[in-house]
């Protein structure tokens, strides 16, 4: 008899975003006439960039004539994307990334979730509480996880790093020995950011020690401040031991159009064997390139009307974020993130739990967030507003919450 | 210190295609002035359907408005894909598949390699010789295949089930236990396919011995024999030991677009789990979603007018492998597949190996295909000639296959 993976077992369900889609509804069931404003979701709502727009156009005509149509693309992706990236995120910012570091794919999601496929299972993996959950779901499903322990609601093996209001949301440096290490800065859900000069202390201990850092830049496009680390490869040594994630999700609206990229330098290695030969094969094997008019619709974000036009998206979203930011605020609300990440992460007043909070807020101001709580024990008494919605519900959600009490 | 998934190390090298361009590349340089004709490429070579094209732009158009524009995409894909899937390739044929039944992902490839995910380590796979080599590789790097043995050019904890001229390149079921079977038909690289009576012996073998079906159809178009099977569901009980894997890359020439999907019925199980929540769960943490444009393109495949021009590329395609199949023979050769598949299985005069024989087609008549022993050991003296050409240099690659003598 086949036998599943038994460490899916070990999973726990993914309640979040249903518990609170089943609280929605029954509030709606019993207020048919009220409306709801939604903040709590991470998606985009603005439409692709008119360069974008163009670009896929163009490229659909090509694959319409047998002259110009292209078939499997290259394994690490097309040239024309792997060198628009390299120059425009890496060497702007004097790092040294080559473009056969660089990896098209179909999403930071996708690739932040393979990646333990590269790596042994007894590799002990270090993670933020709160944090993203596939970073701590897909090391359930590879076996580093250990068991559920349900009274801490955290897995026996996992170096948990706590990020709070005491570190200012920026995790401490593990005691313990930590293998695998993932970061997220900007981070979601806290949208709190990490200094060059901080983000090195991690480079160092990771070389010192021999690990690997994955690092999640998927909302480098939200920095505002100067001292604020774009991407891991500023600092010195971190090719030697730190992947990087990218998105065009959030930068570009590229949510249900799919395309992001991983870095894997060639100089991150263990004992001979080089890291980025390990994913080139896993990529080649398990993945067969990103769709060729997606890769032309990337290269456009990196054109200069394409670059013009994505940043006026991002301003419009950190607006909101100002808004919601400086309205909490007002409201007396003690409140993070919001600077340099399109979330706001705001403590409950009174000790409220997260769902508590959630309830009230839904029940008396018809505003729905995100209940820290769901993203790990570290984020109860928290909650996350986005910034992703329209200037016009977000000034009515603001305008509802600071007239509102829990 | 981090150590890597130490099952890539007894990964082998995948030389086949770099070693073909290498060989072509020393012939071009000392022939500069001949023209040589590739018949060795698995990738499509005609335009994009119009109803394709078409559905395209209006997905676009959609995506540059804020009213049409979407996001994140449902997990499973969008129903209108599903839906269509359900009625054409399943309700079509009296297989009674559901839409949550019914996954969207990005190809067949990532697929057939990420299944092994949710099976344990532990499982016996059973594969068949020769093979595509994403499903040796991923179990390789699963850890399932254990050692390498070079003296046989097989992995020692693999059952492998050879396909060969006696057998009809119909695998035998084997006589030891087998977990996981991996079957592909209409089947590459030898072009066989099987008949519903055939494979209906394997999912009884499925079903008492307690094993799971991974059924490739992704050639399922190419489909001519009224007694061939197109999907594993139409064989009684399937649904209770298979998973199917389906492709638009060879029925609508999407290798360069990407889009797929499995079906996972609700019925398969182990023990008490479900195999459906395994996979949706999978699905939702390391992956997320194909682009709405590209399910759109799929959804227009299934239209009556992206029927019609669909079918006429496949029988663009089958036609030259008509010519293939029939010049071979004319000229001599033993040769199999053609009518059910666009691949062409020849064997190899007077004994050559497949890499004596694919020189000689180089050097003598300027023509590329792609060496037998390449997709593993039961493959040698035998080669594999694609049906994905234009008429034109087919026509011309026969004409100098029939005038050359190795």
């Amino acid at each position: 008899m086949f036998q599943i993976n038994q460490h899916y077992t070990e999973l726990q369900g993914s309640y979040l975003f249903s518990r609170i889609a089943s609280k929605v509804r029954a509030y709606e069931a019993e207020h048919p006439e009220e409306e709801i404003i939604r903040l709590g979701i991470g998606d985009v709502t603005l439409p692709l960039a008119p360069a974008v727009i163009k670009a896929l156009h163009a490229a659909v005509d090509e694959m319409a004539v047998k002259e110009t149509f292209r078939g499997y693309a290259p394994d690490l992706g097309y040239e024309f994307l792997r060198a628009a990236i390299r120059d425009h995120d890496y060497k702007s910012r004097g790092a040294d990334i080559e473009i056969d570091e660089i990896f098209i794919s179909d999403g930071a999601k996708s690739d932040t979730g393979n990646i333990g496929d590269i790596f042994s299972a007894s590799c002990r993996a270090a993670i933020c509480d709160p944090v993203y959950p596939v970073y701590l779901d897909s090391n359930v499903m590879d076996g580093r996880a250990g068991s559920y322990l349900p009274e801490t609601g955290r897995y026996s093996n996992i170096l948990y790093m706590p990020c709070t209001e005491e570190n200012g949301f920026i995790p401490q440096i593990p005691s313990e020995k930590a293998d695998m290490i993932y970061l997220c800065f900007p981070n979601n859900p806290t949208g709190m950011t990490i200094s060059k000069e901080e983000l090195q202390k991690w480079v160092d201990y990771a070389l010192e020690n021999g690990s690997v850092i994955l690092y999640d830049a998927a909302y480098e496009a939200y920095i505002r401040d100067e001292n604020a680390v774009h991407t891991i490869y500023e600092c010195e040594g971190a090719d030697r031991c730190a992947i990087e994630f990218r998105s065009f999700s959030k930068n570009a609206g590229f949510t249900g159009t799919r395309l992001g990229f991983t870095v894997v330098p060639k100089k991150l290695k263990c004992g001979d064997i080089s890291l980025n030969a390990l994913w080139a094969r896993r990529h080649g094997t398990k993945f067969n390139g990103t769709a060729y008019i997606i890769q032309r619709a990337g290269e456009a974000v990196y054109s200069e009307e394409g670059q013009r036009q994505t940043k006026e998206q991002v301003d419009y979203y950190m607006k909101n974020a100002s808004l919601i930011l400086e309205g909490l605020k007002e409201a007396g609300y003690t409140a993070y993130g919001g600077v340099n990440a399109p979330y706001i992460w705001l403590k409950t007043p009174d000790e409220m739990t997260s769902w508590e909070f959630f309830d009230s807020l839904l029940w008396k101001a018809h505003v729905v967030g995100t209940p820290g709580s769901g993203f790990g024990p570290c984020g109860e008494h928290f909650f996350r507003l986005t910034a992703f919605g329209s200037l016009e519900d977000t000034q009515r959600a603001m305008e509802r919450i600071r007239n509102f009490s829990c």
